[in-house]
């Protein structure tokens, strides 16, 4: 015997720790993504750092996100590669290494930039020179988050001048990303405060044009909040990442979305009645907002993860487990669970039907 | 200009995130803990968990070692292929994929590894036939841990008999892991309660030896109490892993050995006076015991991570950072921090000598 992934294999043949992607409710989350926006002046350009896979991106396109946006450069670098035409990486790229391999990638595709710092703005404009490409650059504007980003109003002025007149760059508009809101929990609460947060990029985006500089993009939003920054009509691109996958912790805050992501596990021990150990510990699946819930058993809930074990409470049903059964796992977090696999196996009806690489993993640079 | 890593570049030539590691601190502790156990009767098996490297698995064996820990089937047949001869895989390996995965590691290497349950004895001893392979199995025993294992005392004697009647394996030993008290800061409340614990292990191999079975090997500990466990007349070997690079938390328990690792990181934002922004987050650091701390900038602390990006605050010396300058962070805990990384950029007073693949990185399964 010699075990291999192939198409057609039932779930729970595959080797663990796995990273599940159920097909369907994937697909049905990207088209009902797509369909919001589908007619409405605002576009999506989904964020890919939640599944760092050129497959999605690309399945994202198709359904008609206008681009794809990137948290890393590294990122953007692997979704080029894989033919993603039109890229925003949402972050300041410093330094001239980095430089460097931006004005490559704007020879691969369309590439669009945040910026918040006039001496990043000189030195990404002779750089663009030196090579001969020009690429479209935001001012980041702070909205709130107190993360990077100018102070909005005023401050956005003179940088969005200084790269409306760099040879290289075209001034395109602005960023503003709503970080803080996205998980309030009252859906009145949150609509209300991103409206006053958007108003933020609104006033920037008047004052600008009172100033003469054309303003046509004004980026933000996310799954917690697309449908709030994307009925405004400042907002004129959503970053909507987590959609595709959700989580126990998206779930809450957008029913209307599927959790398609799972963390396929084997039971190793059961050491006492109501301890169920498995082989999925910190090391397969985030903590960050909170334990994996276990899914499809009755009684078993996470008492904790060590870095290659999840410790496991067993009442009811889930009492009969044995070492070698499997347990499924829904992250509490997307994002920084698939950062910690290499691939995706894709499931439909509990049939392996393909496997997508996360060739953007571990791309931080 | 191209960017390359190149022997005796700066480190701060070097693109970021990075994980660095600083060769004569990692080679102190290396040495300080084979000192430690040269001419004792209990020798040092280290954890390779921790670096998941087989570049430091192979040091490690050099300076005295007599195998290496691993955590999971994948980290152990990674070392195999790079020439580590004797692999202790600590904990069940489960499933007809992983077992016929294990009985082919034991024609690579010495194999031994954990077992809690009668069912995984039969099932390994019966693959381990048809391969005509045999390897060493230790009876886990929970000794307070509260994961895996079987209750110390007369639970482990009908699995150990097991154990030595099934064909194809060895009934080598007990193993116990007192991972609940290595953190406990006050050494002489460890020490005691590390004797306490290992005296379950004596009690569980008094009782088996009174039954006819030797145990040759009793093996546990970790760097948190390798000079208790490890000076226990029971133990035969001990498993000791984030000495060689330690962190934040490990350096309060542990001053005797020197934080060796760090991760490099780029200033890409100054949004407001005491606000300074990296490239770095929780995509590059792991936050399981806290949050990573600036090292040899005055006035700097970190105040958050989002995935990728780490948020501090500055005064004194740090408000004069600016876009592209670089921090370097202390991580709170090296096990899981690596596991972000494939690769570390291995440094000799401030210059790039060598590039070690963390090739295990990844390997759950």
């Amino acid at each position: 015997m010699s075990y291999q992934l192939r198409p057609g294999m039932h779930v729970l043949e595959i080797d663990t720790p796995a990273l599940l992607l159920d097909l369907d409710a994937f697909e049905r989350n990207v088209n009902r993504m797509a369909q919001f926006f589908a007619g409405r002046p605002t576009s999506l350009r989904p964020h890919a750092k939640t599944h760092k896979c050129p497959t999605i991106a690309l399945r994202q396109l198709e359904a008609g996100a206008i681009g794809i946006t990137c948290a890393k450069l590294g990122e953007a670098e692997v979704l080029a590669q894989a033919g993603v035409p039109d890229i925003l990486i949402a972050n300041q790229v410093v330094g001239p290494i980095k430089i460097d391999r931006l004005t490559d990638l704007a020879r691969e595709c369309n590439v669009m930039v945040a910026m918040d710092h006039p001496a990043n703005v000189d030195a990404l404009s002779r750089a663009c020179q030196a090579k001969g490409v020009s690429m479209r650059a935001l001012v980041e504007v702070d909205i709130g988050m107190k993360r990077c980003g100018v102070r909005p109003g005023g401050a956005a002025l003179p940088l969005a001048r200084q790269i409306a007149d760099a040879p290289g760059l075209q001034f395109a508009g602005l960023m503003g990303y709503e970080g803080h809101l996205v998980m309030i929990p009252d859906p009145d609460e949150r609509a209300s405060r991103v409206r006053g947060a958007v108003a933020l990029l609104q006033e920037t985006k008047d004052l600008l044009e009172r100033n003469g500089l054309a303003v046509p993009i004004v980026s933000g939003g996310g799954t917690g909040t697309f449908d709030m920054s994307g009925t405004h009509p400042t907002m004129t691109e959503i970053q909507a990442g987590s959609y595709v996958f959700m989580d126990a912790t998206y779930c809450r805050i957008r029913p209307e979305f599927e959790p398609a992501l799972s963390v396929l596990s084997t039971v190793i021990s059961r050491p006492a009645r109501d301890r169920v150990v498995t082989d999925t510990g910190k090391k397969a699946m985030s903590e960050e907002f909170g334990l994996p819930r276990p899914i499809g058993i009755e009684g078993l809930s996470t008492q904790a993860l060590s870095e290659e074990h999840g410790r496991l409470t067993a009442t009811a049903d889930a009492a009969s487990l044995q070492p070698g059964d499997k347990v499924r796992f829904l992250p509490s977090h997307c994002c920084t669970t698939v950062n910690l696999h290499d691939r995706l196996h894709v499931i439909q009806r509990d049939a392996l039907v393909d496997i997508w690489p996360i060739a953007a993993r571990g791309r931080a640079q």
